[in-house]
């Protein structure tokens, strides 16, 4: 326990010291890239990082590079004197998967400083895939990130970048010029960006169409029992982030999962399955909001067995101010018939289950 | 929803009377009860088991409860002789949310084997909440989950359930009861859940309409920095994630993805946002498919901000056999003039890197 | 695309030349060590890693800590003809939490292999945490791990080691005597380790009994190796949890992991085992509390296999105000022999560590 005191000088001392043989060991070893402008992160590669063939997503190992990428800069842009800053990723440069990797390999990921602006810095990347059994590696990507300093205290602020000392003059020439051609880059696209139009359109606030939602998940292993079926409870779970998605963009507010509905599984959802949740309103009262959340289930690679409804239910949700008190609820916008035969259908359930809580509890009495 | 309002004297007096009962419960049965009945499932409430205020997702706690139903249904079910089977949900019953739980408290879920049939078992389950700091219980939820045992080996066969002994011939009469309830409501749903219709229509194989595909995401505080921004790697992990689905939506097979387009990050986006991230198909060449992804924000509780494009990029895929070996991809079918143009763009990218990796190749001969 | 044509004669040309340059780039600073005897894990720590005042918990950093030593461990067992085995964590010597670690911060894990018998392999590993923004780091932990390599085909079957070569007689004769003392100390303990029984829960503050909590985990595919059994790494991180629920219920402040007593591993836990994992008081001392921990298997669908103890330990937490300072801990109520028995016994170990904590620091200066 000698360890939380860092006040006691002893201790100081002590951890010194062993700093003093950290670093002597490394300096042994002639780690000669200045910390600075180095980073790794690695890591065994699991079951819930990879497709059910076993091939890592490549979305797993862009966010290792990301991270190592984000370490460095941040490191280096706080070597110097003024605000503490992180480095916030501006873009990446285009990169290609090598080589598959899969579970139970060890993804090496390195990444070095290799350009500095005023502003901002670049980082490149290398991703080595070892199999620890057999001992083979491979070079699994390369990546180029372009990095800029925010600072902690006014994220809007970007802070000056300290340089890096280039191998020669040839090196940082070259570094300028992935510079200027991405910055170029970068300027196109800020304006094409934006208009891109997304393909849904966006309904009246407070309708039933404003709010309705769906999310998709592809089933992994750690969503599924021994059967390679899929827990009840995982499928529950992504129909309340559903439902939650739905009141909180109709009220804008803190919202509460307050009941849920009798619910029934019907059919089965496989491993390697594409899960489609949509939610949807049904009825508002003055506090309370009933979501009606429906489960599509698809397998990927079996094409014959179409898209199935796995589950339906309904879900009560409540808006919360700060002291966790009901806020009001904004009324529903009703839009055609079948709208109005859902939104009177959930009417009779909240009376129905308003009715049963005062008889239960005038039992209690 | 009585729940949401400790204010009331009534709903503290309801809690303790059923933190009473709950203590006395495991007072009086010291433990009595059989391993066979009875689970517990408990754990710390984590920052990405809730919401940007602190309270625990409704899923989470659903999840948890679930759990521990599938683990009390399937030791009971493999405690006489047979095939090895696991308890499947068939049912919840609705549940109410009586207080909301909060990160740094735990959750304690007792599963109790209440009524068994033939072929089916009913597990009630209580949550209670237990702050650490204070020593504070509430209880949180109460819950009835109705579960079949499915067969190892044949997953569709229904194996039998053991009977339980019942504390009284009441007791087991009401269990009845509830037994006959919940089987004529299900018969009742299983009509009624194939019909609702799901909102969006289900387009032409191989068209862009058929394969493209949305997420939604809610930014907790393990996908941001110190900053409360998500990190770039998250995001890009989410962009593969719906691009991947689009992909295997299109040729339903085994994808992975093969390269990356140069992305830039135009705006951030903050802890407590949805991320909609939409992809689809622009250009299909023989052996790959390139998606494009759109990434928007929205604050879920900052109402004046709205929706804004955050980033964009095109993913490209390939399919994969048995032997990791590259597989063709069926044509894209296109249908306007707007997915004309972004196929024509697609293909003046694919051809251009095509170039460039020739020209590299030469270069380095 | 041309990465996944491992046929192709150019490709491998391509991967063989990069790797010659990776290679080359390694070699050039000088990285002495060989890559077999070394290896590093390392992540930005996350909220979910942490407590709700930011400290990591001790649990993340023994998983990180068993992850690299597995990956070093598994790598060397390879390195020679024969079955390809998988190293399974046998023992972790008595390790120090030296200091916290921090939401933000980057944890380095550094495993070097220092003994090797014929069956069995010494690890030693160093943690060190790195402030990003200012610079600093720190010595967060280092500890010894002993692993053993079953074989792939036959996980009953232990493999035989590879020698490693030792610096000097010297320290091949210190890792020789650590490795026969850790052999004794694993026998003594394999006898003793099936008796323990928990006692039922009490409501009296302070006691053993009201703290003590046990969770329930289902063994799930992420949990574990390629051999279907859990990571020693994960086993440690429940029971680090449970100790720090234990920890918490009896001060009711913020509590950290201060140290871990000799863990022995004796029986594997396979996937879809149930594990309990049981914490409870043994001993008090003014600013410290030793928390003994359980942890029991049983297989989920084959019960009458059996339930039985795979692991069981010592954890030791502080209590620390908001500036990380040591608080008094209440005194532990002691309810009949066979808690005064434990309680004695614990009061044992902790003047033990206190001796040879003062010896140690002597013989520094």
């Amino acid at each position: 326990m000698r360890c939380f005191r860092p006040r006691s000088s002893k201790a100081v001392d002590e951890v010194d010291k062993t700093k003093a043989v950290v670093e002597n060991h490394q300096a042994s070893q002639s780690r000669q890239v200045s910390r600075d402008v180095r980073a790794d992160v690695s890591r065994l590669m699991r079951p819930d990082d990879a497709n059910i063939v076993g091939n890592v997503h490549g979305g797993i190992i862009l966010k290792m590079i990301e991270e190592a990428g984000c370490i460095v800069g941040t490191r280096h842009c706080n070597t110097q004197n003024g605000d503490r800053c992180l480095a916030a990723l501006v873009r990446v440069e285009k990169t290609e998967f090598l080589c598959p990797v899969f579970i139970g390999e060890v993804a090496h990921v390195t990444a070095d400083i290799t350009y500095t602006s005023k502003h901002s810095l670049e980082v490149q990347v290398k991703v080595m895939a070892e199999n620890i059994l057999t001992g083979a590696k491979k070079l699994a990507n390369k990546a180029a990130l372009w990095y800029v300093p925010c600072s902690l205290k006014n994220v809007e602020k970007i802070t000056e970048v300290p340089p890096i000392k280039y191998a020669s003059e040839e090196k940082e020439e070259e570094g300028r010029k992935r510079y200027e051609a991405q910055k170029m880059e970068r300027l196109e696209t800020k304006a094409r960006i934006e208009e891109v139009v997304p393909p849904p359109p966006s309904p009246e606030q407070h309708t039933v169409g404003f709010s309705q939602s769906s999310l998709i998940h592809l089933v992994g292993p750690s969503d599924c029992t021994l059967h390679d079926y899929v827990h009840g409870g995982v499928t529950m779970k992504l129909m309340d982030e559903v439902a939650g998605i739905v009141a909180a963009r109709h009220c804008n507010t803190n919202i509460v999962t307050a009941s849920v509905d009798a619910i029934n599984f019907h059919r089965k959802i496989k491993k390697g399955c594409v899960v489609t949740v949509t939610g949807r309103l049904t009825f508002v009262s003055n506090k309370s909001m009933e979501i009606e959340v429906l489960v599509d289930a698809s397998s990927l690679v079996q094409e014959d067995k179409g898209k199935y409804r796995a589950v339906s239910a309904f879900f009560t949700f409540i808006s919360l101010d700060k002291e966790n008190k009901p806020l009001p609820v904004p009324p529903l916008k009703i839009d055609g018939e079948e709208e109005q035969r859902r939104f009177e259908e959930g009417k009779a359930r909240y009376l129905q289950s308003k009715a049963k809580r005062l008889a239960d509890k005038e039992r209690q009495q």
